[in-house]
């Protein structure tokens, strides 16, 4: 049994509620079609549908108020961060109201004792690590955009240095979440650990709002690293680079980031970011210690990736160089359009166990090719995790099928190796149609079964996930 | 609105319901008397509430149609692992069956290149690292009992290694479950990392068997270190000693176990496990890594922990020294009743934030004084957590109440300091008074309606938790 399917509120009704949002928050409330817009989903192919109404709340308690107006009159709520998403979690298929948090960026507790910090949820992570930079701490969770924290936690983001520091499920401590009905709720205390009931943090880590709105985040930081050093290492095919990163991470290696882009990643990446790296597939390193440390395990890397085929070790022991490298990685999707001008990139992420990651890549290059496609290829490849982004011109309605056929092809191979749909993208609503291959229908309705109890008339985030 | 109180099911319901299991189980399904409380709590002051059946599955299918038998009757189910929780969770206040996991204690498969394990939920961590003993790979967590595998899920454990290699909320990829309905439910792939959906996997962690019976489980695994290096220190006081462990985690020195004693529990250890140890706060460290890492990570410790008065380090080089440092560290429960011939230890767990540590513990320590009570302190100090352990003279029942009220101001305290009832204990029966002052109404609430939704007749180890 589903949720209810929520009913498109109508002209009278938005009129109504925007009326009573205006009273109380005056030009924080915005209906001009262009806002809308941007408030739904602008990244990728799928379609934009913009929310009836934007707000911007600056406390937990307006947030709180602006779900029970919205309830009264069972219009949906989509919360939006900085709108970097990717499966098309902020569009509004139901219309409703679109509850912006930009307004609520502030680090409202730093405790460097504890290595916490607590945050309202639209500040991003480039922001946050700002504001850390005198502490000697940082947060280091890095999906490349520079995303709200709350949206990160939202999708359960990760990122180059999730092999080392782990996801957003693990650098959660607590949050503050407005559920559907208004209440406030705190899942959790600053506790590093607790077995004290429910693990109410971890749902709503990655529940893409559709189980509340998060209003506060406390979050784990880390001791920035004394010695930082990493480079790239080429190798003669994607395998070899698998291969290598295995045998890393077996002999325990403490490796803080470690990427690959293939061959055609490579190239995008040369053009765009102006460097001369050899176009085979590449992979960047990075440790993260004391000097000697990171020495030791640069070192303990080299000889494993000799053995393996890996050449041209490239170290950045500059932070400019090492700026520039990582730089270099996260502009891939501009680098990958400059591969195709004019064409329109269809992000996708799969991760798999890192045991068939190799033979997951060469089936999806096999793929790529045979399908006459563009499709760079780069993956955070210490936790089997890679995005594929064919680029693909949307006026040829052949080429989009393929695309499409090939995407479809992508998850069904992922999963079949026992793997995931998405590793940190989430579901919002390209990725729906999947979770039953991988879940099951037992699993699958016991996610209905928590969003119906959650939120029995469907209004936080409808059309998402589950329902 | 809480989850239905279940009646106790009359004789004549136990009797068709033992006739039915004993047709499909034999001699796998117990009835007398000294069986059954030997399946209830047996650990600490807790009254025994027995079963009124014992039943050994040997797999999901077996369990799923235990589950439906007992549903059918609107018996309870009350999964068993070893028998070694510390709160109650294996009684029976409202009868029912005791589904006993020992015979379920197969390791399924080994991933080597994946580092994870697939193990059957009976299985003990000591006989996991048995059996992984020739894959230079292990399982860390490690709480000090030989637990069962799915009671450790079952719990949130942690223990020593939690520092470093987290709780089981950490190291557990993917579960199967038998719900309430009987339903099978798959709760995750292989994938290191997936954003497909909300995160039933860590709904089941924790959750004591109130929400389904844990029947396989997909854990991470790590790799050997190549050196370990580990010791003890002394301190003037409790406060040193925490402030060294702060400082030490602030550096991002990446210790695997730092582990607190008081004098009082010193004491314990150096009569039970005939050692020599420095009767004053001490704190016993280990770090995992290459050979000059653990080198260099030992004399960064050094030199931080004679910063804040450390002093009479003994290294302990050899495998067989840490051995016994750490099997006396193990050993304190019995350590700790050695101190007080003929009295019952009564233990508990908080866990606060670092930063309140050494104040929680002073101000505990003055309690147990002003309280006239003996009780020892042994702590994972890295993570804000610590057990007390007052020796009480059960037929004293002045002796009773005074260590029943410090136990109250206990929780109380670490609450106040923004942090848990229980690290890793769990709530079971013992901690459920504590639930609405640490999390709040509107949190409680959302665990009920979790509870209620996933098990409707509340027949999921009714009595424990929330409901």
């Amino acid at each position: 049994m589903n949720a209810p399917t929520p009913l498109r509120p109508s002209p009278a009704t938005i009129e109504a509620l925007t009326g009573e949002l205006t009273k109380r928050y005056g030009n924080r409330v915005v209906t001009s079609l262009a806002v809308r817009q941007q408030h739904a989903h602008t990244t990728t192919w799928l379609a934009n549908q913009p929310p009836d109404i934007v707000v911007l709340p600056t406390t937990t308690e307006e947030v709180s108020e602006i779900v029970r107006l919205a309830a009264a009159h069972r219009v949906p709520l989509i919360p939006f961060g900085t709108g970097s998403s990717l499966e098309g979690h902020l569009n509004a298929p139901f219309g409703g109201v679109s509850v912006d948090t930009s307004l609520m960026k502030r680090l409202v507790a730093v405790h460097s004792e504890d290595l916490d910090c607590v945050v309202e949820p639209g500040i991003t992570r480039k922001e946050l690590n700002e504001q850390l930079r005198d502490t000697g701490l940082f947060f280091p969770i890095d999906p490349g955009a520079d995303a709200s924290i709350g949206g990160m936690v939202s999708t359960r983001a990760s990122g180059t240095n999730a092999v080392r520091y782990g996801t957003m499920r693990d650098n959660v401590l607590a949050l503050t979440v407005v559920t559907a009905s208004g209440e406030i709720v705190r899942t959790g205390s600053r506790a590093r650990k607790s077995s004290a009931g429910y693990d109410l943090t971890r749902l709503f880590v990655g529940s893409e709002g559709t189980l509340g709105i998060i209003t506060e985040v406390t979050l784990k930081l880390h001791g920035i690293p004394e010695a930082i050093s990493g480079g790239t290492c080429s190798f003669p095919s994607v395998k070899d680079a698998c291969d290598a990163v295995i045998a890393t991470i077996q002999s325990a290696l403490p490796v803080a980031r470690i990427e690959l882009l293939d061959e055609v990643q490579v190239r995008g990446v040369n053009v765009y970011s102006k460097l001369a790296l050899p176009e085979t597939p590449l992979l960047l390193f990075e440790f993260h210690g004391t000097d000697a440390g990171v020495r030791e395990q640069a070192e303990r890397f080299g000889e494993i990736a000799a053995e393996f085929g890996g050449s041209g070790f490239a170290f950045a022991t500059q932070a400019e160089e090492r700026s520039r490298l990582w730089q270099a990685r996260h502009d891939v999707y501009w680098a990958s359009l400059g591969l195709r001008p004019g064409a329109k990139g269809v992000a996708s992420d799969v991760c798999v166990p890192i045991s068939r990651l190799a033979e997951c890549l060469a089936e999806t290059k096999r793929d790529i090719e045979e399908s006459g496609l563009i499709a760079p290829i780069a993956g955070h490849v210490g936790d089997g995790n890679f995005h594929v982004m064919p680029l693909v011109m949307l006026d040829d309605p052949d080429e989009v099928s393929r695309a499409e056929d090939f995407m479809h092809r992508l998850v069904e191979r992922a999963i079949a190796m026992e793997g995931t749909c998405t590793g940190e993208h989430g579901v919002g609503q390209g990725k729906m149609k999947y979770l039953a291959a991988e879940h099951g229908d037992a699993a699958l309705d016991l996610m209905r079964t928590l969003k119906r109890a959650v939120d029995p008339m469907n209004l936080m985030n409808p059309g998402k996930i589950v329902a």
